[in-house]
């Protein structure tokens, strides 16, 4: 896969190192995450909403309302800025200014569009749950005509973007190394719990095998 | 304390019951998290910072390099919105499109301010360590002049922000509860790690008080 070419906005101008442009890095970033964040501005106020997404390719997508005013803003053109963003460790260092923390994080920026085909759209929603539960869809009541009217799926390209990584121990000025302060990190980590039935579920009925993916503990 | 009034751009229209204005919701929403999501525009463009960030009282804290863009922009008086989000649970419904996540979020609009006041700024600092790590301020080398000048610190009065939560099992279209499907929730939830020393540890240096908070396996 080609990288990603930096530009003004994706360049890291700052600690250059932690800047990754190769595809890989930035889509394994995105394909571990549930919730992207996703700016653009209405009447010149930035909004960021948090939202499900899924990428297929080099493609990012994400549905909403039809009603809503972020699909509606983004519909129309605007240009977004979408961020995906994951903690793996509280990093103490030997003096305050050195904290910090180990992440993993993408910036995407673009212009979404609407996905208009009937058929197109479908095959994005059924690729969302497929992405999320493999398997799932054959287990489901398919999307109703009315459902997909209320329903609008966006499509960034990703064209632009740049995957921020930090790793590793602290850093300490030299001389603090010699300090009796503890220093190290504290991993972070998200993890599955036991799946819970829903109250209304039928006796007898079990999980699928969409759910082998998410074994409580596992992350 | 008073709650947050709804405003043009914090009032659900949609889904209202999902949304909450009192300062008990919010700020519990923001002091579980360690990464905010900060919007803002640069000659058009939208950006989402990831960035970790700290609240006291009615204030929005977080810091950054003085000559970060971000920081730049924002100190020169741009509106952004700030945003915090936790992923509960996936919410596995009997149709694809009643899938969903259970999550809490905040949105907080307005515009953050520099601390210029040394005093104030290095107590802001402090307050961000002792957040994070109660005690260890007294543990660590303290922030030199330079360290101080080469960081900015910035501070977003909580005036217009609101709560928005979902929890609670599916909810499928009525007829749908027929079907032979699971339907449930898989929790997801942040756990800390068992705390790894950094490789530059002097020998016989174990974790202080400041680490009783990240007990391993809690979250």
């Amino acid at each position: 896969m080609e990288a990603f070419k930096p530009t003004k906005r994706t360049r890291l101008r700052r600690l250059p190192k932690r800047g990754h442009y190769d595809r890989e890095t930035v889509y394994a970033i995105l394909d571990a995450g549930f919730i992207c964040h996703i700016g653009y501005e209405i009447a010149g106020q930035p909004y960021v909403t948090p939202t499900s997404y899924w990428r297929e390719g080099d493609t990012l997508y994400w549905h909403g309302s039809a009603a809503s005013q972020m699909v509606r803003t983004l519909e129309a053109g605007a240009p977004c800025c979408v961020t995906v963003s994951h903690l793996d460790a509280l990093v103490m260092a030997r003096s305050g200014m050195h904290h910090s923390i180990n992440f993993r994080s993408v910036m995407a920026f673009g212009r979404a569009h609407k996905i208009e085909d009937p058929a197109a759209k479908l095959a994005a929603l059924d690729a969302f749950i497929e992405r999320m539960y493999p398997g799932r869809n054959a287990e489901l009541r398919r999307p109703s005509a009315k459902e997909l009217r209320v329903t609008t799926v966006l499509a960034l390209p990703l064209d632009e973007a740049v995957a921020k990584v930090r790793t590793g121990p602290p850093v300490d000025d030299e001389p603090d190394y010699a300090l009796p302060v503890w220093a190290g990190l504290i991993p972070v980590e998200m993890k599955f719990g036991k799946p819970i039935d829903d109250p209304l579920l039928a006796p007898g009925i079990v999980p699928g095998a969409a759910l082998k993916r998410y074994r409580p503990g596992r992350g």
